[in-house]
C-alpha cells in the first residue's frame, strides 16, 4: 500500500513526476528490457563529491519529501502518450508499444531505499541514499533524486553557514523574489528552515509548511504618500501610517531617501505610539555601509530611549558578510538574507551523484561489485554493499566509517550509529523513517552542535575523517586491476 | 473573461500562487486599506540594473507565463484561510476579518500590464513590464512577478550565450538533475529552449512544453554488464546491447573505463551495424581532456569509415570553456550542457527590481511621478510613465530610448518600435500579446542576429547604448532636488 499523494507530486495535464528523468534514463530501461534484462537487479548510492562552499560536510534537505513522491511515484496514461509520442531515429516511436506495457504494469517503483534522515550532517563521499531493486526502476529515478535532494541540501547547508556567523542575531529569509520560480522558493524556504533560520518573508512557504511568516515594508510605500512635500515630510507620513495600521510590532524601512533622516523619522514615530501605549518594533536598513549605519542607529533609538528596538539589516547579505559585519561591530539583530541563500549564491548546485554499486542478474545470484573508474580519485565510485557507520565521542562527531556488510566494526572507537535509516521497503515507505520537518529541524541543530567548532571556519574549514575499511579498500584495489591490463595496451599505441 | 488555468498555476491544498508573495506586500496592502487607499493608483516598472554573466544585454524569458497566471489569480478560500491564521503582534491575527473580506472581494486583479514579448534582448535600466492599478493590488504581485521573470530571463541569457560560443555545433540542454528542483527543470528548459538550445533531456519538460529530448546513456549501463570479463569486454558486450536495443540513431558513452579503448569499441560496434544496415549515430566524451580526446576519437573514426558519427562532449561546460575549446582546436559537434546552464552557473539570480514611478489618489487625479533615491546613480529609479522606444537603422539594433508621454520624439534618427505591448487590460489578457513559445524562439533568435557581433564578447562586450529624453532627465533631477533639502541638515549634524 503506499501512501497518499505528497506535497510534492503535482500532476499537470496527467503528466506526473515519473517523467521528470533524463532520456536516458528510460533508453537504458528499454535497453534492459530488449535484452531481457528485467530481472536484474542493482544497488546505486548517491553522495555529493566536495561539499558545497568551500566548506567540509553539508546538512541533508529534501531526502524525506524525495522519498515521499518516490513511493507514490508510477507512470500515468498521460505520461505514456507523451513518451509513446516521442520520434525515435527511423521515424518511427522511440518507445514501442510492448515497452510502454512494461511501464504501465508496474505499479509503483519495487524499490528498497536507505537513507540519510533530514537535518543530517553528511561528509563528502560518503552514501546520503542507496536504492537497491530491479537495475531498470532503480536507474530511472536517478535524475529525480539527484534534482530534488542535491538543491535542498545545498541551501540547507547554505542557511546553517549564514545562522552560525549571525551568531546571537536572528536570521530570516527573503529571497522569494530571486529563487529560481515558484517552486524553487518554496523548497529553499525549507531547506532554510531546516538549517535553521527564525521565519521566511514568503507567504506561500509559511502556509504551506507551517513556518514563521515575517516582514517589514518596501521602498514603494513610502514613496506612494509622495505629495506636494519634501521626501522627509513624505517619510514621515507614510511612517506614521503604517505605524498606525500596524501599532505593534511594526518595522519601518528607513532608507528610501536619506538613512540617517529616516531614523530620525522612526524615531519620531516610535515616541508616538509610545505615547499611545504601543510600540515600534524595528527599522531596517537595506543600503549604505551597514556597520556605520547600525552603529548610528543603535546610539540614535538608545539615546532617544528606545534600546529595545531592533535593527533588521539586508542588501545582499551571505556567511561572509555577515561575519565581516560583525567583525567591524555592526549593531544588528536580525539579518533578512535573500539571494545568496535561496539559490546557493556563489554555488547554484551541489555536485551529487548516482553511482552503481553492485549488480546481479536475478535475485537468486550473489551480488557482483563494480566501479566507475577514473584517473580522478574522488571520481572513483564505492563498489559493493556499502555500510554507513558515523563515530562519535564524547558527544561529538569523529568521522564516518565506511565498510562492507561482512567487515569487522569491533575495532572502532566510539559509539556508533547507522546513517543509512530503512526509508522504503518494496516501495513503501518505512514505517520508522522521519518524514517530518519539525524533527529534521530538531535534528540539524543536535547535528550541528556535535560538530568541531573548527568546521565552521569560513576559509580553512576543518576536515571530518571518512575512513574506508580495509575490505572495501581491498575490493576497489581489485576492480582497479582487473580495469587495468585491457585498458594499457590502447594507451601505449 | 480570464483564461482557463495556466500552466504554471498549480494549487495545492487549495492554496494558490496569489500567496507567492513577501508578507509585506500583504501588510502594505492592509496598511493602503487602513488608510482609506484602496483607491489610489500606482504604476510599476520591472528592470534589471545590470546585465547578467558580465555582459550588457538579456534575453527576455517568462513573461508570457507569469501573464498568463497572472490573468488568472485570485486569492482562494485556503488562502484567506491561511492568512487569517497568522499570529499579528498582540497575539491576535495579522489581518482581521474585514480585510480579508477586500482580498476575497477581488475577481482577480484589476491591472494594466504592458511588457515585452518572450525572445526580445532587453537593456539594463530598461523596464521590461510596466504594471498600472490599484496600489495595493500591483504591489501584490512584485514578488511573483520577479520570481518567474528574473530566474527564466536569466537562464535564456545563458542559452543564448551557449549557443553562440558553440557556433556551428549543437547545444543540448542537460541538467534536469542540478537544476533547483522539479518545476525549475522545467522552467529552464523552457527558457533555453527560447534561447536556442537544440533540445533537452528533461522528458518531463519535452512532454510538457512540445521540444525535442535527447539523450544516449550512462556508465551505468556499462557497469551493469560487468562479469568475469575484464572492463574492456564489458564495455563491448555493454555497447553491442545497446545498438541492438536501438540499432539506428544510438550515442555512445566512451569514458567509463578508458576512453580511447572506448571508442575502438565504439568503432567495432559501429562496424557491426553497418554490416547489419545500420548506423551508430555518436559517442559521448564525459571527463577528461576532451579537446585531445575528441581530436583522436575524430581521427579514429574517420580513419575507420565512420565520419559521419557525431563527437558529444558533456563535463561541467559553459560558454567560456566552449569558446576555449573550440580555440584549442576541439573537434565537438554537440556540446551536452547542465548545471551552468539550467542554475545560470557563476550567477544564480538576476538583479531584477519593481520599482514605483507614479501614484495618483485615485483615478481623476493626475499621477505624481516618483522615485527611490540612491547615491547609487544604477540604483535610482524611473520617474512618471515611461515609454521604451527600440531604435533600429539598417536592421541593427542602435539602441533603446527611455521618454516621458509628451516627449517629442521625432529627432530620432531609425527605425522606433515601442518594446513594452500592452499585455494585460483590467485583468484580461490582452489579445495581440504573443503567448506562445514557438514565437518567443524565433523572436529570440532574429533579435540576437541584430545585436553587433562586439555584444557577444565574452571579456569586453559592446554596450548598447540606452538614452534618457530630456524631458525624463530634468524630471529625475527635480526630484532629487526636492529631496535633498529636508536630508542635509540630518547630513551636518
Amino acid at each position: 500500500m503506499k501512501q497518499s499523494q505528497p506535497a510534492g507530486h503535482q500532476p499537470e495535464g496527467g503528466l506526473s513526476e515519473a517523467l521528470l528523468t533524463d532520456l536516458y534514463q528510460l533508453t537504458m530501461a528499454r535497453g534492459h528490457w530488449k535484452a531481457g534484462r528485467l530481472d536484474a537487479e542493482g544497488s546505486f548510492l548517491l553522495s555529493f563529491r566536495r561539499a558545497p562552499f568551500g566548506g567540509t560536510w553539508a546538512l541533508a534537505s529534501g531526502v524525506a519529501e524525495a522519498i515521499e513522491t518516490l513511493a507514490s511515484l508510477r507512470f500515468s496514461e498521460a505520461d505514456l502518450d507523451a513518451l509513446a509520442a516521442l520520434p525515435g531515429p527511423g521515424g518511427s516511436s522511440l518507445f514501442e508499444a510492448e515497452f510502454l506495457d512494461v511501464l504501465r504494469r508496474m505499479e509503483g517503483f519495487d524499490l528498497d531505499v536507505d537513507a540519510v534522515a533530514d537535518g543530517t550532517v553528511c561528509l563528502p563521499g560518503v552514501p546520503m541514499v542507496r536504492v537497491t531493486g530491479p537495475l531498470w526502476q532503480a536507474q530511472l529515478v536517478e535524475t529525480f533524486l539527484l534534482n530534488r535532494i542535491g538543491f535542498e541540501t545545498l541551501v540547507a547547508t547554505k542557511a546553517a553557514r549564514i545562522v552560525r556567523a549571525a551568531a546571537d542575531a536572528a536570521v530570516l529569509e527573503f529571497g522569494a523574489r530571486r529563487a529560481q520560480g515558484p517552486d524553487a522558493s518554496i523548497r529553499s524556504a525549507r531547506a532554510s528552515w531546516v538549517g535553521g533560520v527564525a521565519g521566511t518573508s514568503n507567504v506561500l512557504a509559511g502556509a504551506r509548511l507551517g513556518i514563521p511568516v515575517k516582514g517589514t515594508h518596501a521602498h514603494s510605500w513610502v514613496q506612494s504618500f509622495a505629495g506636494s512635500g519634501d521626501a522627509h515630510e513624505t517619510e514621515r507620513q507614510a511612517f506614521e501610517a503604517f505605524a498606525e495600521s500596524m501599532p505593534d510590532g511594526c518595522v519601518l524601512l528607513v532608507d528610501t531617501y536619506d538613512t540617517r533622516a529616516g531614523i530620525e523619522n522612526a524615531i519620531e514615530v516610535a515616541r508616538g505610539l509610545r505615547a499611545r501605549g504601543h510600540g515600534l518594533s524595528g527599522i531596517r536598513l537595506d543600503s549604505g555601509d551597514l556597520v556605520e549605519l547600525s552603529v548610528h542607529a543603535r546610539k540614535a533609538l538608545s539615546g532617544a530611549g528606545f534600546p529595545d528596538v531592533k535593527i533588521v539589516a539586508s542588501d545582499d547579505l551571505d556567511e561572509r558578510k555577515i561575519m565581516e559585519l560583525r567583525a567591524r561591530g555592526a549593531e544588528i539583530d536580525v539579518y533578512g538574507v535573500g539571494t545568496r541563500l535561496v539559490t546557493g549564491g556563489e554555488q547554484a548546485a551541489l555536485g551529487v551523484v548516482y553511482k552503481l554499486s553492485a549488480v546481479r542478474e536475478n535475485a537468486d545470484e550473489p551480488w557482483r561489485p563494480v566501479m566507475k573508474l577514473s584517473s580522478t580519485v574522488a571520481k572513483r565510485s564505492l563498489p559493493g554493499h556499502v555500510e554507513v557507520q558515523r563515530v562519535v565521542r564524547d558527544g561529538m562527531l569523529v568521522g564516518d566509517f565506511l565498510s562492507a556488510a561482512t567487515d569487522d566494526l569491533s575495532q572502532i572507537q566510539g559509539d556508533r550509529e547507522h546513517l543509512l535509516r530503512p526509508a522504503v521497503r518494496s516501495g513503501d515507505i518505512a514505517p520508522d523513517y522521519p518524514l517530518d520537518l519539525k524533527s529534521a529541524r530538531e535534528r540539524a541543530r543536535a547535528e550541528l552542535a556535535r560538530l568541531p567548532e573548527g568546521a565552521f571556519d569560513l576559509d580553512a574549514p576543518e576536515e571530518i575523517p571518512v575512513e574506508l575499511s580495509s575490505e572495501l579498500s581491498l575490493l576497489q584495489a581489485q576492480l582497479i586491476e582487473r580495469a587495468t591490463p585491457a585498458a594499457a595496451p590502447i594507451h601505449q599505441r
